[in-house]
């Protein structure tokens, strides 16, 4: 078993990490930026590093001086969280050229599905259902208007890195799609440091469903079910919920033993997700990307399978087996995520960065906060605006979405503006509670002012 | 079902009385002393009425006062919370009699249980063995004298409306029962409105083992498994699991069988707890009470069943049936709860309030904190030092422990002395941590130094 692990990462995973490892009995080894001296997961971490200025490529994304601060600190491996260096394959094969354990798939999986036409290939062989895109990345402009002309606008520009809503942008024409390439490109070299992007037929009207896959080295892989994550503004999620409303027993079985045999095919190790375009009218699924990394919205998974994926990826990476066999994977309840960001919902969810004198997270049965907030705590405005991830479990959905609604009622967060008060509406929301929509429910509905999109 | 209840507690409970009329859609009247018009309960309310000054007997014992609050109010019920008003039987029939209904059994089956020589002969019928001692209350010290002659020192003096590790003492000799008789009434009638007091065998070295009924207004009547309490200092419950790791399966079902019995033989309605003493030698139990109200610890059984006790609750008190069968009842991992009190567990458990300027609860996956403080929070002393339950759940009792610790390291109060130093180092203990000990454990271990015993 691993002792000794450094956490690349900032906010609320690594404060997640970090507990998950203290529950283990492994010694955390925490970074930070020059932004982040006071953070939570600095406080809690055993041992915490400066390791560069506030600016993420400078800091989180500065491969060498987290390398070297590994070494150092002789940790026996480095869990990158989500985002930043997460799925950077030069950074995993790093770490595994200085025999220090990458806490995630192995440099090549990584590298398998972030290349988009390789990680077509392997889904198509492991009998999942593609949609139109490149055959790989695009090598500039021109070729993306080549390509876009070939599979007919709109298009979806992606960044091969991205993730978390950022390196991701839809093109109508020709206009939107030069611009979008110029921008993704920018954004995705500042954010993850790789400024490739690849393109997809753009599908307007699905559920965006994903299904949580656990590897070993042994061989063993299994899946956890899906997760919906149909509530998105300009496709940032907003909020995830466990099992999804759109599932039949037939499909999930269907999607998870496809995303099982994708794992398989990639040597999965850990904790990985296989996004699909879920079209609800026919039941058809598309593979949209695999994330080789644990995601936002993992805690909803946990909920209703009584997982720990973080232990597990803890567990997987120190050489061991899965705890569970894919018969030993029971579902229970229903289980929702919101998150909490700081931004003001009635100003076009503009970042409120700020003091917060007052937080409070609400508490009792069936509620879970993922945060590494604390009263006083200076939110900056250099990093995600993600504050807290509100987690709510119940028997059925209503019952999650009632706890839903008293929980966001209790939330206190005072000094900025949060996305509370827009959650709040959601939950009331005819459309929402029947559980039949798609991702473009916030536009067609106007649960946003329409004045303020 | 009721729409609008009123809520004849404080502190913790009364939040978590809150949180679950809020889900299931129920509008909440709060009371409160001039003590606590900033606490979180009449914060959280929808509406909050002072009903008299600091002290107890004045304002949450004030029958008249809080009566006159729910017809003025128009509620529907009362839920009456632990402690105060919980187990008055006189309370539970004027709400009868105002046709407002009392959340809780019948004033009939509170004063049967309320009653020990009733309570002793009803758990008999029901095939429960009980101690010996005295055949109801007793009349005065010298009728006290004289049973504790007959069954033998040491004995245990209880108030009738006792609970919560109050109204409760240990007597070794004629003179430690005169003073504990005294003393003990003056506690009751202070704290519970009912100076009744009745003597049993004390028996030294056993286990703490209660069973969670509900039953409903149809005669249903089922059990949700056990609770073991033995960690308790001079009789006050500190930390509470469950399952209890001292019972087998085949005796945990007889003492649930036996219970369900207990609970059927009064007709009762709602949540309740038959507690009992337990042999870990020969798997004997003992009747000791029942306690006709909801537990503090009632959360680690809503961890392990999934029930949610409170909103059953509600439901039998507003007409409904049971929402589970006992066949519907099923166990998964293992829960643990730490209250967390402000006092001075170096300086014999000293009371320390206080303002509380930082304050901030635990997280993540499979912790729970059911509280009612928060930043800039005043402790009084008026009240229950208790000022929060940190609840864990885990796979195993291993991991609940891993949690339990890592939890306690991130609890942050300052301003006043916690309980959260001796958790901790209770959680670290190998006897605690082997399962096997008796409610005299901290004494026998020294948990507590010696020193300021």
């Amino acid at each position: 078993m691993m002792k000794r692990v450094l956490i690349a990462n900032r906010g609320e995973i690594a404060v997640r990490v970090i507990r998950a490892c203290k529950e283990l009995g492994i010694e955390t080894v925490a970074v930070f930026s020059e932004a982040d001296h006071d953070a939570l997961h600095v406080q809690l971490a055993d041992e915490a590093y400066c390791i560069g200025p506030v600016s993420s490529a400078d800091s989180y994304l500065n491969k060498a001086n987290i390398m070297s601060l590994a070494t150092q600190t002789g940790v026996d491996g480095i869990h990158p969280g989500y985002g930043f260096l997460a799925e950077n394959a030069d950074f995993a094969e790093m770490c595994e050229q200085c025999n220090i354990t990458f806490i995630g798939p192995s440099a090549w999986a990584i590298s398998q599905m972030g290349t988009k036409d390789v990680a077509r290939t392997t889904m198509e062989k492991a009998g999942v259902p593609v949609i139109p895109g490149s055959d790989g990345i695009i090598i500039d402009e021109e070729d993306g208007v080549k390509i876009a002309e070939d599979i007919g606008y709109p298009v979806i520009i992606k960044a091969t890195a991205g993730g978390g809503g950022k390196g991701i942008r839809v093109a109508r024409d020709e206009e939107e799609l030069r611009k979008g390439i110029s921008v993704t490109q920018k954004e995705a070299k500042a954010n993850f440091g790789n400024p490739g992007l690849y393109l997809e037929k753009y599908i307007e009207d699905f559920r965006h469903v994903e299904i949580q896959v656990l590897g070993d080295s042994y061989g063993n892989a299994i899946h956890l079910g899906e997760r919906d994550c149909s509530v998105q503004r300009r496709l940032q999620k907003l909020v995830e919920e466990s099992p999804s409303p759109a599932l039949t027993p037939e499909i999930r079985a269907k999607m998870g033993e496809a995303s099982v045999q994708a794992a398989k095919a990639v040597d999965y190790q850990g904790a990985g997700t296989i996004e699909y375009i879920f079209d609800h009218t026919t039941n058809e699924f598309y593979f949209m990307e695999m994330n080789t990394r644990i995601q936002v919205e993992h805690p909803v998974t946990e909920m209703v399978t009584g997982v720990d994926l973080i232990k597990e990826q803890l567990l997987v990476a120190s050489g061991e087996k899965l705890t569970y066999t894919q018969d030993e994977i029971t579902f229970q309840g229903w289980s929702m995520e919101c998150r909490i960001n700081a931004e003001n919902p009635e100003k076009d969810f503009m970042p409120s960065p700020g003091r917060i004198p007052m937080y409070l997270p609400p508490g009792g049965f069936g509620v879970r906060v993922d945060s590494a907030m604390y009263p006083g705590y200076m939110i900056t405005p250099y990093y995600d605006s993600m504050i807290a991830k509100l987690i709510t479990f119940g028997r059925t959905r209503d019952e999650a979405i009632a706890k839903m609604k008293r929980a966001l009622d209790e939330f206190m967060i005072e000094g900025v503006d949060t996305t509370i008060s827009f959650h709040r509406h959601l939950m009331d929301h005819e459309v929402f509670a029947g559980g039949d929509f798609n991702t473009n429910f916030l536009d067609e509905h106007k649960v946003i002012p329409a004045s303020h999109q």
